[in-house]
Parts: C-alpha cells; sequence; structure tokens
C-alpha cells in the first residue's frame, strides 16, 4: 500500500476561506496497477482563487491541478518518470485508470516545471485570451488591472506594455508596487490599501481608461467603470473580493448607464474557452519568457500538509505573481 | 417673413420631463433665401426617449430629427416640394444653409414618411443593429426585450421572430401586450405593473434567457441579469428608467458575478456606429414591412404645439410604437 494524503472541503466557508474549511486526511492507497494505469505523485500543486468560487461538495476532495511525476505505470504512454500536468486535485498520490486526464508539460525546456501551473497554465492562458481576445487594447491605449502582482495580474499588465500600452497596476503592499514599477515597467502602479481609487485613476488617467482588466469586482469595479472611455472594453476575468459572499448579490452603483453612453462592452470569460488555441499561446507565452519581454514570480509554500494555508493566503494578498504548492 | 416656431428647453428637468420644461415660441425667419440655402417645413418631427439622456443647454432649441418639405429653394439639388430627412430640431420652419445635412428619404414607396423616423429610421437602425451586430440570436435561442411595445422594442421583437427566436416581451397595458402577442407574435407577453419579473422570467423561460434586449436599465435590468443563460448577451440601447437621474449612479445588485460566471456579453450601443450600413439595413426593414413579415404602429400626435406633451407622454407609456408629431 501507498500512503497518500489528501485535501478534503470540511466545513462549508463563511465569508473568506479558513484553514478550518479543509481536512487534511491520510488514506492508503494500493500499490499494484492494473493495465493501463499509472501512479502519479504531485510535484507541484496549484491554489487559485477560483476554488472559492466554484466549490466542491461537503465532504469531497478539493479540485485543482497538480504537475506530477508518473511513479509506477502499466501504459505505455505514460512510462515511470514522466511528467504530467492533470487536474487530479489536491492529492499527493493518484492512480490514474483514464489516461486521457493527464497532459504532457509544455516545451519548457530549462525553465521550472512550476510554470505549467501559472505563467504557461491556466493562470497564463487566462491573461493572454483575456488580453488579445477579450481587451484587445492597441498601442498607446491605457489598460487598467488589479490584483495586478498576482498571477494572472502581473502576466496581463506585461502583455499590455509587450503591445505597447500605458499600464496602470493596482496591488496591495508596497513591495509588490516596487516589483511592479521597477521590475515590470509598469507606468502607474498604486497600492490600492492607501490611495484612493478615484483620485489614482484620475492622476494617472485623466481622460479615463480604454481598457479594464477586473481581477477583483465590487466596489472598486463600480468606481473604474465610471472612468472608462467611450468603446472602452473590460474583461472581468475574477471577483476575489466577491466570493466570499457565494452568489449572494453585493449592491453598488449600477452601471448600465455607463454601459450605454460610453457604448462599452463587458465580457465575463474564462480561459477554457479558448482551450483549442492553448497550445500556441503557451509557445507564445514560453518565447515571451525567454525572451525577457516576460517575467515571472512564484511564491512557493514548501508541504503538501501547508496546501490550505497557501490557499488562505491568497484571498489576503500573500503571494506574488503564482502561488505553488512543493510537495 | 415668415413666422415659424421652435421648442426651447427653457427650465432644467427635475426627473421626469414635464411639459413646463419646454417653451414654444414664435419668431420671424427671413423669406428670402441666399444662395444655395433652402427653406424647410416640418411634416413629421420626432419625440425620442434619447432627448432626456442628452440635454441641450437651457435656452437652447430641442433637437432631433424631422421629415420636412422644401418649401423655397434656391438650390439645385433640393427643389421646391422636395422631402427630406434632417436633424433640425424642434423647428417648424429652418433656413438651411448647409444643404449636406439634408438626407434623401429612404424608397419608401407607397408607405408613410413618417416611417423614415421610425422603422426605417434611428429606431428601426437601433432594433436592426442591437439584433444583427450586438445579440446575435440565432434560431431557438431565447430574447427578452423591454419597452417592447415602443418604436424599438416592438421591431426587435419581431426580428428576433424572423431568426425564429421565441421572444418574451414585456409592456405597460394591456391593449400593448395583446398588440404584442396577437399581431406580433411574440410567445410570451407580460405587464410588468402587474406581473412579478422574476416569476414570469421563470415561467416564460424555465432555463433562463440567451438574449436581452434593455431599453430600460435599472432594478428591471438586475432582475434579469439573474436570469440569463451560460454564454448571454445584453444589449444596453436604452435606460428609460435611469435618464430622470442625470447621471447619477443608481444603486441596485452588482452584476459583474453573473457576467464572470456565466461569460456573460454587455455592450452598450447606439446605431450611429453603424451609420454606413444604415442603407441596407433600410432596404430590409423596407422588404420586411412589404412582405408583412414586420408590423409597425405609429402614435401620432397633430400639432406643432402638442409636440412637448407628447414627448413626455414617451415617459408615462403614452405610446404605442413610435411617437411621432405631425405639424
Amino acid at each position: 500500500m501507498v500512503q497518500a494524503r489528501k485535501w478534503v472541503y470540511a466545513h462549508e466557508y463563511d465569508g473568506q476561506p479558513q484553514t478550518s474549511n479543509l481536512q487534511l486526511v491520510t488514506e492508503n492507497i494500493p500499490d499494484t496497477l492494473q493495465d493501463g494505469e499509472v501512479l502519479c505523485e504531485a510535484v507541484f500543486l496549484s491554489v487559485d482563487p477560483y476554488m472559492r468560487l466554484f466549490k466542491v461538495a461537503v465532504g469531497d476532495v478539493m479540485q485543482g491541478e497538480q504537475v506530477a511525476r508518473v511513479t509506477a505505470s502499466k501504459s505505455d504512454s505514460f512510462p515511470v518518470g514522466m511528467m504530467v500536468l492533470a487536474r487530479l486535485g489536491w492529492r499527493s498520490h493518484t492512480i490514474v485508470s483514464n489516461t486521457s486526464i493527464l497532459e504532457q508539460l509544455p516545451p519548457l525546456g530549462e525553465l521550472p516545471a512550476s510554470l505549467a501551473l501559472g505563467a504557461v497554465g491556466m493562470p497564463g492562458m487566462t491573461a493572454y485570451f483575456g488580453v488579445e481576445e477579450i481587451l484587445k487594447p492597441v498601442q498607446g491605449e491605457t489598460v487598467l488591472v488589479n490584483a495586478a502582482a498576482g498571477a494572472v495580474g502581473s502576466l496581463v499588465g506585461q502583455m499590455a506594455k509587450i503591445k505597447g500600452c500605458k499600464v496602470i497596476g493596482y496591488a496591495g503592499t508596497k513591495e509588490k508596487c516596487d516589483w511592479l514599477k521597477d521590475e515590470l515597467g509598469f507606468d502607474a502602479v498604486f497600492n490600492y490599501k492607501e490611495t484612493k481609487l478615484q483620485d489614482s485613476i484620475k492622476e494617472a488617467a485623466p481622460e479615463g481608461v480604454d481598457c479594464y482588466f477586473d481581477n477583483v469586482g465590487g466596489e472598486f469595479s463600480s468606481t473604474v467603470m465610471f472612468n472608462i472611455k467611450q468603446f472602452g472594453r473590460i474583461a472581468v476575468c475574477g471577483q476575489i473580493d466577491e466570493y466570499r459572499y457565494d452568489g449572494k448579490p453585493q449592491t453598488g452603483p449600477l452601471v448600465y448607464g455607463q454601459m450605454l453612453i460610453k457604448q462599452l462592452t463587458m465580457k465575463g470569460f474564462m480561459c477554457r474557452h479558448y482551450f483549442q488555441h492553448w497550445p500556441e499561446a503557451k509557445l507564445q507565452v514560453i518565447n515571451w519568457i525567454k525572451q525577457g519581454k516576460l517575467k515571472y514570480r512564484e511564491t512557493i509554500t514548501e508541504g503538501f500538509e501547508n496546501m490550505a494555508e497557501a490557499f488562505v493566503g491568497l484571498f489576503h494578498g500573500a503571494n506574488t505573481g503564482k502561488a505553488i504548492v512543493k510537495v
């Protein structure tokens, strides 16, 4: 038998996630495989805000992606030692019968395999298609992004810079703001905890913003909506300020009037919608990274047993760049 | 001299328009024309809700389109007797120096010239491009439209029916609802004053609506937003419930979360954006009318002196179909 660990959604969230909502469970799984099966051992696991939004049922294993190593195999396609990417949930060891759910890692070369969960994974694809397909900013336009030091936001800002845009970012610590301004080349960066949003937008973009990439929602978004230019575009990607309400509508200024008089386009999207175009997008991101045009950071939490803490930290701004758990 | 009349925006609106906000003014204009000038005499004038949204300055003549007859001319291109369409404002007589602002009427044939202000004019183009370019409904989809017996809404519903959609309409009197259901072939029609919106949507579209054509805004829109399907589209065309607030944001449920989890697209638009495609769109509308596929109504107010009353009536649902003033 193999001693495996998994994280279970044990108690309903009441607001922001707490480590007490989750429970680490140990179980024995067979060490003998059937024909076609492989045993995957997690190397890197992803924690992402969407896991709060799309909850599993109480008692179920937390969902999510991991980079895993094949440690036993009765499948010719997935030999021992191979690294794979899969949505196996928050599990240290998984016996996979249906190997069609296993993906090869993207062609990362010398880059770390954890990037398959970040810049070259779901968050990277979210940034890429949010910019390329939803916002479509052109040279000279102004792009505003919040949670700008996060896994998605930090890439969005840089992709907009690659397109020749002026980029305004919002983050929650001085260190994050310095990173965005000094290393990533954002044009204007504000600590949203220390700045009045309305005033800072007016300062950085007196004529308004063309594109708004929204990871936050709520009051932040409403303020931005009243500072968007004619024909502005809004990509609704994340709502980290809202997940804690579990779909109970929050109130705030209605924005239909802004949509009309400015002829705005707002689009909610998930990167899976563009799944068939991921391979070429991943190649593009890898090239940008190799060319030094796209920088990334990872906040790595060591130890499978600390996964809940890493997840909870997302909602308090603990991470810069992609939050990764290393087993 | 010619005795002309015009309507001036005399006193700032405080909420919904009142006739006391507007003032009828008589003036004498010269009856001798310079070379190239024409004298236009209004035949039909348009009153539209947008005139409340986009206000002129106090003291200025009310803006708007009219169908006029050329009654004196020193221009070879616009001989006496010719009918033209132009944004001349709420004026009975206008001397036009720059004749480039005069348009020929669309090829209406036997149809009334007033249609150039309605189904074959701005409201028709609004409906057409809102359906064709913003909502893009396909056969079998469900389309919801409010102010459904209005100049725009009544056309939107019929254009969606032409595309093979299921159409749900909301209007404010039994007579309007009967017209929509019995004559225009809407699939489900509700009197919004007598029905709970949430319940009626659930009844008519238990699985939600695919497309929402919004002429109203406010609370109505928020309720619909929570009853839209995955990948739904929202055309924000009018906000007649909101204009009275003069841009002061109203509060209500925030919809960013709905935008995200359902991957919705919301687009504010004005039909002028598609101006270069109006000629072919007008031909299409004329053909549909001639084929009996598109029906229209006009609520005609007789007398230039009653124009303010016709305008005020828009905000109380006085009109069915297009509100027109006949001089």
